[in-house]
């Protein structure tokens, strides 16, 4: 069975929907409001595990407006009509939905040509952006003016810098920068019925310091349209990191399988402390304990700064790992920024602000894979930042590995740990797509299992794909799912006609959870 | 004329309020439920501007329950009666309203009964805690157990850690634990119809990174409760800063009045690259411009961490500061962490993470002031974080001074330039609240205009005072007030009746906003 088309969202008259589509091409051109089948499958979902079956989720027609009264005029008339609308920054997000809706028969509203960058001050380091911004976009701007601020990309480059911050999303130079929703400041979001909010400071009409300061005056409403389906984002601030002038990385290894708890507490220290800012990661090697030789794991300790301070705060990290009895320490050279071509030829250029699409060598065909998978999506539970925690779930995952995935090899990818994220870790477990349903179809299943095993002890999932948002948010069910209740309370109210983005993040309008 | 006892509760029968109080008793104790006269007074505002006038704002009753449970249940009474209920958590907050209502005749539910330290835990550096728990209160509790983390209080030690922070205050110790706002993770909130929710990874049953991860899964809430009348916090986490293991700090000096734009731009820099960590102070000198001897400008850069670590970062600010021709430099000698008892006693205690109540020698009887007063207010905009606004700054005060004081010395002190938030500048003015009616009447007016007259040039206040909080709200005014009509629609979602907090920060609920 192939995935449906679906001319006329759902609940929508075709009266009502013609009538809607010939206002929307009054306010952004004809040339921008798709309705044919092929515009409009170019809004599909590459990596859907659920490709060309009838769970596939998408679009029944979409809109690319180029400006924020655009957005204000559209949504009044999908207010008015009822239409289910969801809007997207650039749709590149691939493994967490791309550009198809979470409710099939949704009208994409596609922000791609509001691509403006508004404003990048060196001084007080910071940008102002539009949805269409991709790190590409910012990153060219920026060398363009030979600015000495840095971007934080993550790994795909193309993707929306408004959109990654939204979704949850991280990168990979230095804290507090690589927490993109955590270092935005001030948006500008259109509600369902077309008003128009300014948030923090921006609330001033002749605000001087919407990108300065972020909290502004009483509540900070910024949370509520983060992974979410409360209004449309149109502008948002983000603070940058000064060019920093060198970059230094340390790693630590230990022998043991118990060692993981000194090696996580003294990195949790030095992170803590700020001694050591960058995206520090956690290797789990084949020493004893993991079976073959080398060290049992490994901690990688990078840092940003000025040449004399890394040295210092590197001599300092080294000197508290080398209290783990039997650790061992390598560090490359002071490299000082920006590098050299031949040096940027040689690291991981996230790790230096370039905006790169090298990750999509993830499951491509090459000499050593070749059956290349159509996409993946990423189990990546939240787990406490101690070994303890961390054994925990070597264990669990060996342990539940035969009931989740029937006994079969399911190509799964790690589990990887990663310590980007402040002060928790994360351990992510890749699954591939394939163009294989019934491959896809034990995919899902033990993907579902594994989340719902994983809530059971107190681990929640960050992110997650449209297929697995329920699921997801069924984990988080303190007080029989108080804070959905309040999460739907507050939809209802400022979305009455539920318009944007049903079924997003386990949020549905009230006409859907009633029918 | 006197303020105004008021014994039943604005849009409350007799019958109903007399019903909710014996329903009340019978949830949190007889002792507990306070409607006397006498005992009601003791939440009177000492430092409010219209002490014993009939616009003084002042409580019908106040509850102290002792737990959560209680909470939920005294909310469900006060839901269902449509009672006004005014939560504070130690009511310390002078200044900013104390423990007086902002809608007079509400019910003061206060929580100090609640002061449970739940947790404090060294290895991942944070704090779980009641409303109840002082500065005073966790700081004792880590020493007793002698853990090496560190709090930050703010200037009174005696308030709360959940109600500073819900306030929107910050302290003086490290980036970017003086946010305390920014620095919390997690909470627990009763809403208004009782029910109870848990934010970020709390709102997992079994959630075990509660106080790790701050955003959890879907569009985060947190922020709803902050500066505003959403719901009761009945716990919250914060992250703690590991114990540093010394301190250094160096002060910069300027000759001219335009120097200040090369010297915010160098410290803008410094504290962007989070060389700089403490909390930075810019000082106005009597020298070139400023009508007398000495440097024009002052700054000073705190720094935390180890010692070898923070040596280089001075350097690095010095060489960096050294730039600005005409420049001078001066140090304090490294000190290793924790001070001796007479380190103690000579630097001010609340930048080494000890709580004390020194602050309230402001305005105190002294040699110097035989005229004390009994309280102030702070008229504090929000501005860029550069030199060019400081400037324009001091012209705007000089320029509008003889207009908002009528020509009268009001005996204001400042401005005072503050750089503790991340990014902007905080100008503080303080007005003197003194038992002279006619001359607090004078203030008030003053401050009044200077809202206005500031909101016009697109600077706003972070916070303020009960009887100015309409007034701040009305320089919030991008789109003929949009953010006002969020925060109406969110609080009319949430307190349908509208009974928690009306008016603070300027959100009134629908059945006062109509009448």
């Amino acid at each position: 069975m192939a995935a449906p088309h679906i001319p006329v969202p759902p609940g929508v008259s075709e009266a009502d929907f013609a009538d809607a589509v010939r206002q929307w091409k009054d306010i952004v051109g004809e040339p921008w409001v798709f309705t044919d089948e092929e515009s409009v499958a170019l809004y599909r979902d590459g990596y859907s595990p659920f490709w060309d079956e009838a769970e596939e989720r998408v679009a029944s027609a979409a809109i690319a407006p180029d400006a924020t009264e655009q957005v204000q005029a559209i949504m009044r008339i999908a207010h008015e009509k009822r239409i289910p609308i969801y809007p997207i920054s650039t749709g590149r997000n691939l493994g967490y939905g791309g550009s198809a809706p979470v409710l099939s028969g949704s009208v994409v509203l596609d922000l791609k040509r509001m691509n403006r960058v508004l404003e990048v001050s060196e001084r007080n380091a910071y940008a102002l952006v539009e949805p269409g911004v991709s790190y590409f976009d910012l990153y060219n701007t920026i060398e363009e003016r030979g600015l000495k601020v840095w971007i934080d990309p993550p790994d795909p480059g193309w993707g929306s810098v408004v959109g990654n911050a939204l979704d949850g999303g991280g990168g990979w130079t230095a804290y507090p920068f690589r927490d993109h929703f955590g270092a935005h400041c001030g948006m500008e979001v259109v509600l369902a019925n077309g008003d128009l909010v300014r948030t923090g400071m921006g609330a001033i009409s002749n605000s001087k310091t919407w990108q300065q300061n972020r909290w502004g005056y009483g509540p900070w409403v910024d949370g509520l349209f983060r992974q979410s389906n409360m209004g449309v984002v149109t502008k948002m601030g983000f603070h940058l990191m000064p060019r920093p002038d060198a970059y230094i990385s340390g790693t630590a290894t230990v022998q043991n399988e118990q060692d993981i708890v000194p090696l996580l507490d003294t990195l949790n220290l030095l992170e803590n402390q700020h001694v050591v800012n960058g995206s520090t990661s956690i290797g789990a090697g084949g020493g004893p304990g993991g079976g073959a030789g080398g060290p049992r794991w490994t901690c990688t300790v990078p840092i940003y700064g000025p040449a004399s301070v890394i040295r210092a705060q590197l001599d300092y990290a080294k000197a508290k790992f080398a209290q783990i009895p039997g650790s061992g320490w390598s560090e490359t050279p002071l490299m000082t920024i920006p590098l050299t071509s031949e040096q940027m030829a040689s690291v991981r250029q996230v790790s230096f602000a370039k905006p790169n699409l090298s990750t999509f060598s993830i499951g491509a065909r090459s000499a050593f894979n070749p059956n290349p998978t159509s996409g993946h999506i990423w189990f990546s539970p939240i787990v406490p930042r101690t070994g303890e925690a961390m054994i925990e779930f070597y264990r669990f995952y060996q342990e539940s590995l035969a009931e989740v995935t029937g006994g079969e090899n399911l190509n799964f990818l790690g589990p990887i740990g990663l310590t980007n994220w402040e002060r928790s870790l994360i351990l992510m477990i890749m699954f591939p797509v394939t163009r294989d349903k019934a491959m896809n179809a034990k995919n899902v299943a033990a993907f579902r299992r594994w989340v719902e095993l994983a809530g059971q002890r107190g681990w929640g999932e960050y992110r997650t794909a449209p297929a697995f948002m329920d699921d997801v948010a069924g984990t988080y069910d303190f007080n029989n799912h108080a804070l959905r209740r309040l999460h739907e309370t507050i939809k209802d109210g400022v979305d009455p006609n539920g318009i944007i983005s049903a079924g997003r993040y386990g949020i549905w309008p009230k006409h859907i959870r009633e029918a």
